[in-house]
């Protein structure tokens, strides 16, 4: 299974009035772990929609389990439990200090974005991917 | 079972480089339309957190069935499937022009704010809620 | 003069962990006070978009006077103190209860998007702004 | 005089539909670059804000030279031009490929969390900042 793990802070607009990092910031660290998971990799999210291809995510969920504080250093692990297909699905575990405090996940589908229609992932990311499946 | 409906606007920060309303925008959405349906019932979420209650999002989830655009305008249902207890459940379904694009979840806790313990939801909000499920 | 007013309340993700809505939401209050004041002159903002005109900003201030406080209905003022020529000016005042809370500006600049080239404004966009400086 | 740089990179949830970072991200970077300038100067914004003292934003401004895009890695360098007595002034230039692309100033207050009155900076902070401007 492919694994990454990167670590970001918690900036303070992202508080909210309770002094917690406010739950929509979640999936916007979900981005950047997976951002940071395929550049771990040897991949661009920028070269891929440079290439014609992008990602949308079709659904997400998370479950809030710990409140994250401003200057925070979370560290995100990124999880692809399988070798995409027209899908591809993310898992995400965050810390603070070693105590798990959020773990969700997204899926993702490969679309052309000249035509707008699904298809299947570009064989350099399968390529890439391949080894952590065997 | 408690629904209530509102509206708002795609704002231009919220698109992101595909032309669409980024995902992260949509919990945001949601708190939006829960914050509106609450008041619409006669309750301020701003006099809950006066009274000394929070409601911290405990999960959520989404799936994004169709883009919104910049400046689209977005009806939000949430719904109340049942009465409160230690939790409450909001369930949310987006349209623009009467077309499903999004539906979702949040399960928030009531949480007493001096002694950071759950607690059961305030009687006023009980009280106005009864009536929905009678 | 052209001078339009809007509101909108204060959503619980903007404020931060001072209790306030963070300094960063007053130039997202200018860019919604903006689109609402070109709407009530009968321009829609993603209309010129679509025809091949961009709006970039290119510099912004702001007085942050006093604190805007979740659920605050703010009352946005704008006002265009001149015709447009490759730039236009837009002037924000922030009222919560008729007090002044914040004051700013904003300029942007017209660019054809074919190009990315400065331009001089849309005809229509001048014969709507016309009337208000003879 | 104080200087300090650091470094960000441009996330996609911060990307508009012209492709561009919106402009209203700019002010969150100054914040990144002025929370981090101060942690090498050896001063945490968090204990700071622990100790009693906040410093809210009380003015800025901003020139947009050249759009920021998507995973761009921004050079922020903040300038503190004087030592701080009831305000604080901060001054941004950020580069993308050594290209100056924004420059702004941000002046913070000094306020006592308790009274919420202006105060002078704490001891500590005019220590760290004193050898700088000798």
């Amino acid at each position: 299974m492919f694994k990454a793990t990167s670590e970001l802070r918690v900036r303070y607009v992202e508080t909210d009035q309770m002094g917690y990092s406010h739950h929509s910031n979640y999936i916007i660290y979900y981005e950047y772990g997976r951002v940071e998971a395929l550049r771990s990799l040897g991949m661009s999210y920028k070269e891929l929609e440079g290439s014609g291809v992008m990602m949308p995510v079709i659904d997400s969920g998370s479950k809030y389990l710990k409140p994250a504080l401003y200057d925070d250093l979370i560290k995100i692990e990124v999880i692809v439990p399988s070798l995409p297909t027209v899908r591809m699905r993310f898992e995400y575990k965050l810390y603070v200090n070693d105590v798990l405090i959020n773990e969700g996940h997204t899926t993702l589908a490969f679309v052309d974005i000249k035509t707008g229609r699904p298809m299947r992932p570009p064989n350099s990311m399968l390529h890439l991917l391949k080894p952590f499946y065997e």
